[in-house]
């Protein structure tokens, strides 16, 4: 199976991709994880996205936050599928991190998911390693149901009050 | 090759959305075009996103504006990837639509583009199928090399000023 | 009477759904409660509101956070009102909620309150109820007059500052 | 039946409104419209709202631009439920108007819908008199069958793209 | 000398219309506080708002949070000047109230301080009854140089970091 | 009676401005306009606003756009009344000038209105002349009784839609 | 004199940034201009920017408009100053490119202007040059000079309005 | 060397402007810190401004909140070019400081930084005095090189997770 790269622009990021990592775990798809700037390490970033899919991976995952430009700069190196989580920091919620991930000119696409939402992330990539994998994807079907289930669970309670 | 599902909300949308079906055809992805409305016909955009993995789709692209619920109401019913595209409508230049499109709750993601980003959304969904299709990710290393160039041209033009 | 329906997306906005149903016991008027998610289970949101109006229900009350489709999910299967309460989550102070239940495309209303406003909800509920309720209605006139009072009474001590 | 009470703050929001006096005829529901504001003839807006229950009014619509307060005065003096309408004025794209219709403090509820969602406010006015009035009821559900219906012919048509 | 009347909206504006008070006291302007809301107490702070001219008022405070109408709503019964200030409630750090106070339409002013402006606001009404009280003006020209003279002592300090 | 200083940031707010030396005219108060930038005329803007007291002025007028710091500017120099409009822009609908306006700190007020809200500033302005002016409050209260009137007018209008 | 590096993401930023080469031109720097796109071309704005110092550059400006990575990147690989120039697209007015381009991590600063401040930019460009250049800073002076008696001779003739 | 000033508008500003006062130690770059508001000390802040140049400076540093008109209040008086610190407030994340440091009219450029972005100011700072000093720009180059390092470094340990 394809790997999934992980990329955060700094370790201060961990605490909201280790829910993506979580997920990846989960599903038992490969992942490597990485620390890499797009401010303070160009050349790494650079030379990381430039050669994902030789390296056997098949989607990018990549968070920062603020001007949050390391999705687009790895964009840019390759045509693999680049997931960005916009990661909140000290102001404004998330939103800098969220219109510099998501407004990216026309050619070069970085698929956004939620402000901190690294675990939706996370199942976007296996989501997009289920299209031709079968038995992954009846995975993906089968933890829905078991969401669905545990929300109606909770409804049955909620029907007390 | 699997197929490319492309929905809109409503007809309104077609101007934007004819950006994602031009790379599609550009890229002769097999694609199905559809109008369905998750306020209007929550019924038909039901079925139709229950049944894409067995009618042979890959990817889903869903446009709509406003309280844009159409990308997240089709990722309810299916672990397909789904792409959402934030139609900017009469007001707040399509931030509500954005927020309405990728603020997704853990466990339903939307890969979500750019404000009317129907070139993206189409592009991403390429890239997805690209993943395990060599000769689809070349040409969209193609492509890539060729907006390079048509660039590096304009710079050409443009050291004269 | 007719119920009046109290559908939350995920158990954790029962914090702010409980000052609704407070309201709804304070004026005896029947409810039932539900935690039913757009997302995670579209199914059983989508026969819940199908079926309201026969299962005697007169209103719809649906909190909700982030991309808050719920209640729009709910107005597109019923014609009964539905009442909208966005619920603040993470980020944006509930401005993604909010944006995602009141603007509501043409045909399909959603009667929205402030965020977390599920007071308000409440008491919109059963003024709806009250249309055709003379008793109802006498009963919300007495609690304005016994608010007014209450901050009649203030007002005395603040004129002492 | 109960009449619905259609205000605005300025003959400047009738472009907007006269969309939901359309809806009103469209259900044969009676109304009367009015031009009260709540800065410029408060004593006239107050005097309405205080008398609207007794004046056979069933439910009020209220129109308002800018610091939009004509809905939540109105309210104040009534337990009718009350609808606003927010409309676009020079700025923010009635950012401000649907801030200050929605953002009700707890107690007076106002039923806010899409910024100039004036067909909205008036669908919602007629959900709300049809909780009791099964035959409204029915043309309400009818209406609905034949928007679907008019996006399913417009579907068959983007198929063909 | 006319009195400055101190208005809010409900009790927990109190912690913010504090500093509004004290300034008042400091330059010995004389003046009324009142708790009178917009929407629970509409009759007095109607009634309240007519009389303030013949009952030796010069200058109007209203302090209120989220839709926050109580400024408006006095101006439209008084030609007396009228400062708002708008309080920071549960949600968007103010900004509900900034534009309910300051976005008021064309005839009916609302001088708007900064949100939770309430010194200013007091400093405001001072600087309006000092327009044509010499000894008045006297003692804000010297609050501004003391004022002054402080930062200038900080800045002292200052330079020796 | 006292003059109303008339200040503009540069001739281009003039189109704004021009609605509140129409109401100064209107009520015959003495005013003075200039055109001072609190960016390319710091100077002069300082000594207008240093003599304005003893010049005759009673209350200063400020309209300025983008990062509007004239009415702020002013307002650090004397302690009569400051009214700042925030003019719109080419961007953020005047946003930006309304925050720079409003959000003075604490000691140094500024009576925001509404973006391009020339026409309430002058009123304020004369509201606030009008204080120790029977005759000029009269004439304010007249104007407000006209207006009220004018609207009962188009209501009346307005019932036989 | 050190030359500056005027860059730009797109062609059609050139209406904005011809402002800034009319500056340079007043001013007589050195300048060269650039079309380089951080996401369509990112290994020739990587080679610029890596060699502007050795290249004689002394200061980079960099326009870019929605997820506006240029300057950033650029930044990144330089510790010359670089300037960003948000500009304006399709929507938000240009808040995305603002935040994508002011938001920058520690460490790696871009010093940002308005959005569309192309004129600015350019002023701050010559300014820093000037750090050091007796004769461009008088230059400097005396152009404020003249922008200041212009800005007296239009308050001249709003005297008389 | 050419001295920097630091300038903040209140001593609440201090625990962000330590940073800078911190980055320009560790360059060795003569500094001088000032605190002088745009509003309290106007006549204190002009003079400063009016005479950087001749005493010596070379950048100008300058942090404020709010309607923080600091920076371009130097700006006004100085062509040596001023760096904008927008900082943080109750209210706004700091939306009101960065939009009144950053939206400067024509002619007068404040080079804005993030918010609380001090030690970026800073960085900046010394980068415009490396402009002409090799020696200077070679520590820039070498710290770069070591935060490099350092994420290269938490890289390492991340590829473990």
């Amino acid at each position: 199976m394809k790997k999934v790269g992980v990329v955060m622009g700094s370790d201060s990021d961990l605490k909201v991709v280790n829910k993506a990592i979580d997920v990846l775990k989960e599903y038992s798809v490969p992942y490597e994880v990485h620390i890499y700037s797009a401010h303070r390490t160009p050349q790494q970033a650079r030379e990381f996205s430039l050669n994902v899919r030789k390296n056997g991976f098949g989607v990018i995952i990549a968070a920062a936050g603020m001007a949050a430009h390391l999705a687009g700069a790895l964009a840019a190196n390759t045509t693999l599928p680049v997931i960005g989580i916009p990661v909140k920091s000290a102001n404004f919620d998330g939103m800098d991190a969220l219109l510099s991930t998501v407004m990216m000119p026309s050619g070069i696409p970085v698929a956004t998911v939620a402000v901190d939402g690294a675990k939706n992330a996370a199942l976007l990539a296996v989501e997009m390693l289920a299209i031709e994998d079968e038995q992954l994807a009846q995975r993906l079907e089968q933890a829905r149901s078991e969401a669905a289930q545990a929300v109606l669970e909770k409804d049955k309670k909620a029907q007390e009050l």
